[in-house]
């Protein structure tokens, strides 16, 4: 979601001309605003094209490989924060959020604070603000889970104790924007969980920005502090004088933060790591393509470089009328310049001669976003594997989802769908094992136990059964 | 559960005479063979009694931060290995199989091999094997999830797809021993959760273990490879040509095949990194000292030295005993070297003047044991929050659980029960969100969507939102 670095791909390979776009065409009667019958633009198209008659073509691995490492000076510098903080304490973390945040005044947030600019905010962002926790919690609320127990034929009891984390860190980035919709998706699966005590961190030397903190007030969460970057994950993984260790750190933050979880993952938990992000559809000619379009560069706006924007499509039409529905965007677009690095860089029309192949590419590119928009999304859906969230049919656009609908936006990216999951009330559990033995269930089963631990050499392990016998 | 060094922790203070050990002491009548009343040991106790009066005390951190790091040589070899096997495929995962494993002959185990290796099983230990597993396999299917969906007011389905994973990597610790254990442990939650794919490695230079193979066989597990360490970990990290990539690699292995999970970490998921093993015992002057002992040693053998074997009471009697007794049952046993480092290093009896601080003692060192040998089991355990698992009753001694019971034995260790759980049917799982807005959800929505997208300065997910509207 955040990038890492924005120089390291450059694909000369993207200002090649595709054969495919070489002819004019017309655009079929979409709802919104048709385009007009239209030339082969004179310049590269921003989107290429690409026939793909095979899964191995190679582009599958550069989308799932995109994201660059670090250099070794930015991870040198994390773990010298953290060292710093974590033997120097608070001082220490207040210092670094001076000098790298620009931070000025009290790190703490104040409830009087929070109230007066929570204040400002327009009505009808608070109303959203408002609707949006409000579906989230929903949603999240079905994945609640509860301790359960059984009892055994020979009398043992074995079951698990299910329960909340005690303390969680919530990293909502800040700089250059402001994001309330991460906090949300962040705060709310940890309170549907049952976790009590909410740390709120965010980079803002300026003071936090009304929709921040009217998410705050709707949250009830009352512990925020104005840091970021790794000096924001040290204090919140070893605790200091003021502010107290939390049990798991969660939330994207730029590289120095996402570097410093890294290192604390073990300390703490982390939930997992963000990438760019990536947005997959899957479209045929029934799609709008200037709405497939829009979703394109929904994804390719984030401004990393490193976005991914790819269609797959049976249809060389769709893919021309999309292509150009990018061009035109992106043309008039006051983002034009962030949009044709990312498109370039890894924005694709997948041109394949079946679904078969369309979603086992998808399967394999895994993506965090998949939208489906074809006469029968629910067939292709049936066939999908690997995304972090599928949306299905023309309404169901991917903000929706970023937003509002419910669920969680924090979804695996680089390929990892294939095997991690949404964040969800589920990682704001931990879990312990209950085991009650009865006399009779260890005279019966003891000798076999003994017998298993004989066999590992485990003597000891043995010699514990066997005096119960 | 494996060491990483042995050699980095000197703790000359254990040899220290505790004061609480310095009378002659007689012991109660226990139900197995009582101790003769002994007079003072002439040497240091094994097993140190330290009174505690505060969570202060700096045992506390020195018990959960124990595990040594790595050698940075440790750490180099093994990036070597993974990078040389991403490039160079099966070869190079052969190579170092028979370099650092000791292999001779083919890698894949064939099914006549288990076959024939499982036959040669001694009976009692093929019925603790079966019996095992239909205990793990029951306990695991109580965490078994479906997915699910639901309909809102305004016509929009959201859901959650919960699928297994495709394809586990399950690595089964060999060299000196055999663990079969492991091979349960790993495999059944995958095969409980549906995991179709699972391919165990472990080095076996001499062929597998009978126990393993008759393991795999009742498992059904048909795919095995005698290779170990950072190769097995490259190998299934990121396939060969003649072994596919898996999804996820699970099960404990040496510092080699440790550090590479973390490497790897991304590319595949893993479970936890397992640390050295920890017992803690609460228990009062109830609890057959002999017991105690028995089940304190149990984790003390595990040879690595970083083992944390804690007992906590509030009987400075049973401190006494619990200490004659595991200086009696080290002296008699054919472990002793093993047991006294470990003992020495981190074994102690804490003397706690009530429960109060018993259980926030216990809380604070987060053990993945934790037996409660007391009068009233449950009404410590309601106190506790961090725990692996929790063995209530004088007949519930760990090794039940590591064995047989029903409940894993992949437990979060160093502290870090926390924030982490057990190994589960859940770790196997991965979930996918659905979103399908209907016309009406997004007339109805759009609006604030649109406005919050606005809001974050994300201009295109508005524009997405709005050509639908």
């Amino acid at each position: 979601m955040v990038p890492v670095r924005s120089d390291a791909f450059d694909e000369s390979d993207a200002l090649r001309r595709n054969s495919l776009h070489d002819r004019a065409y017309s655009r079929p009667r979409g709802k919104n605003a048709p385009l007009k019958t239209m030339k082969t633009p004179a310049t590269a198209p921003i989107l290429r094209i690409v026939p793909v008659k095979s899964l191995k073509h190679p582009d599958v691995r550069a989308i799932t490989s995109r994201e660059p490492s670090p250099s070794p000076e930015i991870t040198e510098t994390v773990k010298a924060i953290l060292a710093d903080i974590k033997s120097k304490g608070h001082a220490a973390a207040l210092a670094y959020a001076r000098k790298h945040d620009g931070l000025k005044g009290p790190m703490a947030v104040s409830q009087a604070d929070i109230k007066a600019k929570a204040a400002k905010l327009d009505p009808k962002v608070k109303k959203a603000i408002r609707g949006a926790i409000a579906n989230v919690r929903r949603f999240h609320s079905l994945q609640q889970e509860k301790s359960w127990s059984f009892k055994g034929r020979d009398g043992e009891t074995l079951g698990q104790i299910i329960r909340p984390l005690r303390r969680v860190g919530v990293y909502v980035p800040g700089g250059a924007g402001t994001y309330p919709s991460t906090l949300i998706m962040n705060a709310v699966p940890a309170q549907v969980a049952g976790v009590r005590e909410i740390a709120v961190v965010t980079p803002a030397p300026g003071g936090i920005h009304p929709s921040i903190a009217f998410a705050l007030q709707e949250l009830g969460i009352k512990e925020a502090y104005r840091i970021g970057g790794a000096q924001a994950v040290a204090m919140l993984a070893y605790g200091t004088a003021k502010v107290e260790r939390v049990d798991k750190i969660v939330g994207p933050g730029n590289v120095f933060a996402t570097l410093a979880k890294k290192e604390v993952f073990g300390t703490v938990d982390i939930d997992m790591i963000a990438g760019p992000s990536e947005i997959l559809v899957l479209a045929d000619d029934s799609a709008d393509p200037d709405w497939v379009a829009a979703d394109l560069l929904s994804q390719a706006e984030h401004g990393s470089g490193y976005e991914a924007a790819i269609c797959i499509t049976t249809s060389a039409k769709a893919a021309r009328w999309i292509a150009d529905c990018v061009a035109q965007q992106v043309e008039a677009s006051p983002k034009r310049a962030i949009l044709e690095k990312s498109l370039r860089n890894f924005g694709r029309i997948y041109l394949v001669p079946d679904w078969n192949l369309g979603c086992a590419l998808a399967d394999a590119i895994a993506p965090e976003h998949l939208e489906i928009i074809t006469r029968n999304p629910d067939a292709l859906s049936a066939r999908i594997r690997n995304a972090g969230a599928i949306f299905l049919g023309p309404y169901s656009s991917e903000p929706v989802g970023d937003y509002f609908a419910g669920p969680n936006h924090v979804l695996p990216t680089n390929g990892s769908a294939r095997f991690f999951s949404p964040l969800g009330t589920y990682d704001f559990y931990k879990r312990t094992s209950l085991i009650r033995y009865s006399p009779q269930a260890m005279k019966k089963h003891g000798p076999l136990i003994a017998a298993l631990a004989d066999e590992e050499g485990f003597i000891h392990h043995a010699q514990a059964v066997r005096k119960r016998l």
